[in-house]
């Protein structure tokens, strides 16, 4: 639900102003009170305004439940990205594995000497590999990561939407967040299914559902 | 937002017999145009009515935008759920393994002789005792899992909201999905940090986000 440019003046001026009264919402806006009568229904209603008789109008302070919907929208990668945990292509893949132990996550990612994005690890990509191979210190991480052009990444900016609709798509836990450089990418963040679940709570938390 | 009941009446009313005027439903209610102009205003501006000169007031048949809320609340562990991958007690952790590849989930759930749910394997448990084990396929899973009563569960009629909620917590990616038997749990369904992306692409798919 959208606010009209008037709506939004007498949210402004309870705002500022409040506990005021309709007559003198009415009187600073040049308006008769019968003009502005839906409008304040229209804001009380919807839980932007409070009114209370004799008193008058006040901000409510508390976000109005429709704005769930604006808020979702208004989610970005960059608010809800962990910090990435990146190894070097040669490392072996029991360190690799040691790594994500420590680490604690899912998903490694791999830079080449420049730093810069050049694969993917899984911990389907590790456990696959530990289980047909006796000798996981000798095989370096390269050999079996998922490399670019195939690694699906997102930025900043990116709607936690379009992050969403990435991993299920692509069946995939976690996607680099990156920063584009002259020569490759660099990693800056990671964004997991568990961020997009702490937003999902965070978003009906943010709304007292 | 709440709909008083008067708005309910008019939004029954233009449900069934719009497009109507604003004097016809007023006339259908026994009051004066003037008494639901509010009504109108706020129910067309939040989606529930659309309005068209000389037309009247129609349904619009959309879901108006501040539901998300109330979808998120609305959604049950039931209607996002995916089928358990179960196991036994007895299973090698090898043949666990093999069994997660092929199914390609990130959680098995081990069931004892009354097929009752008794531990919980993450793809974080096989892949630790793969590291420092090499006869994967003498080890039972019953040694290595998580066992009841240290087992986070849920129910089809929970809230998606609440089994969120204790994945975050309980730091795990995935839940069973239970029914309580007299002598123990049966295990009807798993809910997923890939489930609870799903269903929040999906609001947003259903309000056009």
């Amino acid at each position: 639900m959208e606010l009209n440019k008037r709506q939004n003046e007498i949210l402004e001026i309870v705002q500022s102003d409040g506990p005021i009264t309709g007559e003198q919402i009415a009187e600073r806006l040049n308006l008769a009170r019968a003009t502005i009568r839906p409008d304040l229904a229209i804001l009380t209603m919807a839980g932007y305004l409070d009114a209370r008789p004799r008193v008058g109008y006040f901000y409510s302070g508390k976000k109005p439940a429709q704005s769930v919907g604006d808020g979702m929208i208004g989610m970005k990668v960059g608010d809800f990205q962990s910090m990435p945990v990146v190894v070097a292509e040669n490392i072996s893949v029991y360190d690799a594995i040691c790594q994500m132990f420590l680490e604690d996550v899912g998903t490694l990612f791999v830079i080449d000497k420049d730093s810069h994005l050049s694969g993917v690890l899984s911990r389907k990509d590790l456990l696959r590999t530990s289980l047909g191979n006796k000798e996981l210190d000798k095989i370096p991480v390269h050999v079996i990561m998922t490399r670019m052009p195939n690694i699906t990444y997102c930025k900043k900016q990116d709607t936690l939407l379009y992050a969403a609709k990435k991993m299920i798509e692509q069946q995939i836990d976690s996607l680099p967040v990156i920063v584009e450089r002259e020569r490759g990418l660099e990693v800056v963040g990671r964004i997991t299914k568990t961020n997009i679940t702490a937003a999902f709570l965070s978003l009906a938390d943010d709304h007292d559902l």
